[in-house]
């Protein structure tokens, strides 16, 4: 803390207090000051992310609502500063802070903050757009899971949809992978669905606080993946999930996975935002296609022919978007043409003289007597009294 | 004609002949040599392909079969001739070559020459392995068409593909390409049919014969194309369409098109082996996306998976396939974020105050002023007594 730098944000001490209950393993004033971040910013936010990187988070909170804040004009130009504080300063309570770390506390969320061991790794690479925090309810240790694939689509979906999805991200999560989705209806479910069922993990993304369930219907979803996965937001308790924090949050879908596949979207669905953020990141991007008279593909499509998407029919052809390879899957030997021809010339009932399959082939009378002997060992052709068949 | 190298291939008087009747306008030494080759090769022999590209087909022929024949050690390794004229030579009989003219004669077959006016343009990039010549039924002037798309795909086609085959090609045809196919059943003969059922042409390259229909169930459909199409074929009359004349035909179908869109295919469908040709041809390669749990798409989902094909929906992806663009299209602008963070913090009902909108979207109250304003003039928010409302 520096001198007079003082800030209510961070030095309120109801407020250490209720950020040592929350996480006594962690500096209470780097948990208060990430908590506030939370609250005062909407997802997202650059100007907060910078000097969050460059200054840690206390420090950033006192720098820019500290009782002498000289401003910090080498991470941010003052004017995107001033722009930012006038964003933040109808937030700016201590109260509403300790409101959310209360609230938490109330439904067992956990604060997850960067650097903690089970802080999704892909999150990083938002850089300044990097969550200042992730609220967690549920088993915040499926995070460790080594891969983790990104699993949504439409709300709107068809059953064919959701059966890929049931298919596909059962099969990943029966392999180890932590599927990750949105929580929604329509694919996002039944990819949570499935992984649950195959007795594997998963985690869902919500654009609101982790306190409400959206939608409501899917309450019982969530109760369930709370207990054998985690349902995370970066946004408070109380939050509601607003438009753009959807938008916001299928960045976290994208960062925190692998691979991002997209299973059924209609031609503007939000899918395609969470595909865009798994481009922009360069994560490897999946469309899996389907009928080109079904609405509910036109958006995969459009990511297979726009966006150079992989076309994905299974969950092997998710790992092979990361890299792993089918064992079983050898190369099949090249086609032998005279083979061909020789077969093409020859019938299964008249024998033939190797002069006439040679001529019948348009091949060497010699390659023919030779090929045919060949072919004898393998059993596709036969001698008989007057000529050579073909076997099968 | 070099002196004594004489070869009854080309100088029989009675083949000459029938060339000159098959083909009055054009020189009956080419002709007949060119037919002569017809015979004595199957599709695509490089070799022969490799000395009528250096010497003409009438000199390649001599050189090859002439009485004092010498060689060409410049144009084909002496070996690689050697083994090639064992080939040809049970086939080499001017009788084989007149039947062949005269058999073309009776079901009124044309016959195209490289260099024809009507010659399809790419069937050159073929190089070596460009055929000898065409034997054409029907109205050959169709192959004038500025534009042509090869639509290829399964015999074993489902009626979801024999209708987007029929979609893509009667849009194709009615905008004045010519459908090329290969007049099998299924998506080919689905191809077909559409683009005369358009009012438009096709063109049908067939692995046998001009005069044989095979599949002998599409001889009414043959008899159509040949109204206002073209049938055609590298093999003479009477040639059976065997497996390797299949494969090879594939190499025509790819080649004579500006692009190749396979609409269903298995896994390992023939339709595979000529989108591989207009792949090494460097023609641009379309594929139709069906339900992953049909296995008539595997072999579409193994293209765009594995040879980058281009995911095709409609007959505008296919004309984008050749550059064509859809001036329809114009690209919608950007979303404005800051908008959708305003409607997401106001409701229809209840009138909010600016600084309670700028709480909520986390926006500045200058910001969240000068907006208002502005939408107000779009007339999606609307001033209320007690504050601010959305209107849509």
């Amino acid at each position: 803390m520096i001198g007079s730098f003082r800030c209510e944000l961070v030095d309120d001490p109801e407020l250490l207090a209720a950020a040592r209950l929350t996480r006594p393993d962690l500096d209470a004033d780097e948990v208060a000051a990430r908590a506030a971040w939370s609250v005062l910013v909407e997802p997202g936010d650059g100007v907060a992310g910078a000097l969050i990187q460059a200054l840690g988070a206390a420090e950033a909170l006192r720098t820019a609502f500290g009782e002498l804040s000289l401003g910090q004009p080498g991470v941010v130009p003052a004017r995107a500063l001033n722009e930012a504080l006038a964003r933040w300063r109808p937030r700016a309570h201590p109260r509403a802070v300790r409101d959310a770390l209360l609230a938490a506390r109330n439904v067992g969320a956990r604060l997850l903050l960067p650097g903690d061991e089970l802080w999704p790794a892909g999150l990083s690479d938002l850089d300044a757009h990097q969550p200042v925090l992730l609220w967690a309810r549920g088993d915040a240790d499926v995070l460790r899971a080594s891969t983790a694939a990104a699993i949504v689509g439409a709300r709107a979906a068809t059953s064919y949809g959701e059966g890929i999805a049931a298919d596909i991200a059962g099969d990943l999560a029966t392999g180890g992978a932590l599927v990750v989705s949105g929580g929604a209806y329509g694919i996002d479910g039944a990819a949570h669905r499935a992984a649950l069922g195959a007795g594997g993990t998963t985690a869902a993304y919500l654009a609101g606080g982790v306190d409400r369930a959206y939608p409501i219907g899917h309450q019982p979803l969530f109760d369930r993946i709370r207990q054998s996965g985690v349902v995370l937001s970066e946004v408070p308790c109380g939050s509601a999930p607003t438009k753009w924090r959807f938008l916001a949050r299928n960045r976290l879908i994208a960062a925190a996975s692998l691979a991002t596949v997209v299973v059924e979207a209609g031609w503007r669905s939000g899918a395609l935002n969470t595909a865009g953020h798994a481009s922009s990141l360069g994560r490897p991007l999946g469309a899996v296609p389907g009928p080109v008279t079904s609405a509910a593909s036109a958006g995969c499509h459009r990511l297979l022919r726009e966006f150079d998407a992989v076309c994905v029919t299974s969950a092997q052809d998710v790992r092979e978007l990361w890299g792993e390879r089918d064992a079983s899957c050898a190369a099949s030997p090249p086609p032998d043409h005279d083979r061909t021809r020789m077969l093409d010339a020859m019938s299964m009932r008249t024998p033939l003289e190797p002069a006439d399959i040679a001529r019948r082939s348009g091949l060497s009378v010699e390659r023919t007597r030779s090929l045919l002997g060949l072919m004898a060992l393998d059993g596709v052709v036969a001698q008989r009294d007057h000529g050579w068949v073909r076997r099968e």
